[in-house]
């Protein structure tokens, strides 16, 4: 039996200027996972520590994940799934798609790589259509690829790979509520001003810019998202106050990470990040509510091997 | 007396997915301007040759932009502008914005560069603003800086430069009819749905990364707009089969110059340029409607000099 033992990441998608398009991919914060190529045809979640998910495959994103993936594979091989949840579910660090793309991904290497990382993100997607109605990419993309990465199309799927900064380094909370995806939904607007719309694309061609260029100050300034933020923020207890304390430490820019309640702030160099942390760990305890705090260099690989065990009985 | 004689280029501008943020600047289509500093104080319009321009210093967008220079320079020196105008006026490839910033960058030559060349940019917009009631730098920017250029923001002023691969080149028909300013504005809707944005800035992020990456074709994928294009075209006799025939020939992309009605296709190689060229022109001498056709190469470095004499009398 082969198997393999991976770190699956969490991502931060909806990054600020880039909504619906734009993530990146954490470097110490992630889900661990066994996945290993059975005898017994069929896809099997056989163990799942950490979090209360479901262990059958068709209500599991990892299983649906792998299904998609063995379905354009042609042969209907036994897989079985192990699942270290560490990532929070409803965190908005993309706690679904590190399963699907890490089961994805380690059934993919099992195999021999019959499929490209790219190809891989379309069978991650089905995962997320089963968490959350939606088979978006954002927080796939970035988990399978590493780095940066813009959903450029999704008809056709058109996934790119950015330049990442090494010394890009993001500080994240995590309050511990729940804002529900339909409250999250039905604060954005259907229809934006042409004007806002053209300051949004004019940032994101910005940080983009700044992505290439390693010019960190231009990074800081793209961060401004005129259209999404000011909505969502709301249901973010003290979002200004954290924002405005991060950038006031030298954070280069700070937003909400997916469809929060996290926030990130995103600082040049590991010194920053971990002003930020304080200061805005400062306001949270004030708060009473519970939260936890990451501080992560960006991973420009994306998933990551931690054991492989070639023919493991 | 110092004086200059200066290559002012056309631009592209409202580049495709990037309206109102993205242009380029070209190689071979341009004017010629002679900038001298003379004995007597005030900015004189001493000549102009090729179009009917007024001469009136307030009333010509290359003298209020060197007399916006020169208010911030803080010294009233003397100024005989000649232009010698080849860009026609409402061709939609920066004829006003030719003039205004080869001047001010002529200005600031013969003065030993007082202003970074990304600071004449405010100048040079205030002759935008006189030609068009609008101070937008989308124009003047690539006119003076080269390559491609993207208006980040306005408020503060924040023009990037992108990188501008070499083998890119422009196939640009002018269709010698007169779009109003006020037609190609009306019919522009005020608000967009967030989807066609969230597309749009999809794309224009994909078509920086494209230019920084060298990567032709996800450039040509990325020149999509689906704002703009659809409701200025019709404006345009034949946009549509020219894009058409321009993309059948290879083209990357195709899209409307400015605010029209030049039509632009961008390609990888002058071969292919050529061959758009011959296309497009079959499908215009059918309509009976005057044009010009221009291929060129993106200039990188925006104005350039053609002759310099240090004490012309």
């Amino acid at each position: 039996m082969k198997s393999i033992k991976i770190f699956a990441p969490a991502t931060v998608a909806n990054l600020s200027c880039g909504f619906d398009v734009l993530g990146c991919c954490l470097d110490n914060v992630g889900d661990e996972m066994v996945i290993s190529i059975t005898a017994d045809p069929g896809v099997k979640i056989t163990k799942i520590e950490g979090a209360n998910l479901p262990m059958e495959t068709h209500k599991n994103v990892a299983g649906v994940a792998v299904e998609a993936f063995l379905k354009a594979y042609g042969e209907n091989i036994g897989v079985a799934i192990e699942i270290y949840k560490k990532i929070k579910a409803g965190s908005g660090i993309g706690s679904s798609a590190a399963s699907s793309s890490g089961a994805v991904w380690a059934v993919n290497h099992l195999l021999g790589n019959p499929f490209t990382t790219h190809e891989l993100v379309k069978f991650a997607m089905e995962g997320e259509k089963l968490a959350s109605g939606n088979a978006h990419a954002d927080n796939v993309a970035p988990a399978l690829l590493g780095g940066f990465t813009l959903v450029r199309s999704y008809d056709p799927l058109d996934i790119i790979k950015l330049h990442s900064p090494e010394d890009l380094v993001m500080t994240v909370i995590h309050p511990q509520i729940e804002v529900k995806t339909s409250d999250s939904r039905s604060v954005i607007k259907h229809k934006v001003t042409l004007k806002k719309a053209i300051h949004q694309w004019g940032n994101l061609g910005g940080f983009v810019a700044g992505l290439f260029t390693e010019d960190y100050d231009l990074i800081g300034r793209s961060l401004d998202d005129v259209i999404i933020e000011p909505l969502r923020s709301i249901l973010i207890p003290e979002f200004n106050n954290v924002k405005n304390a991060a950038i006031a430490k030298g954070a280069l820019g700070s937003g909400i990470s997916g469809s929060g309640p996290s926030i990130f702030a995103l600082s040049k160099g590991m010194k920053v990040a971990n002003d930020v942390a304080t200061a805005i760990q400062d306001i949270y305890e004030k708060t009473g509510i519970d939260f936890d705090i990451h501080i992560s260099k960006i991973n420009s690989k994306g998933i990551k091997i931690i054991e492989e065990t070639e023919y493991r009985k």
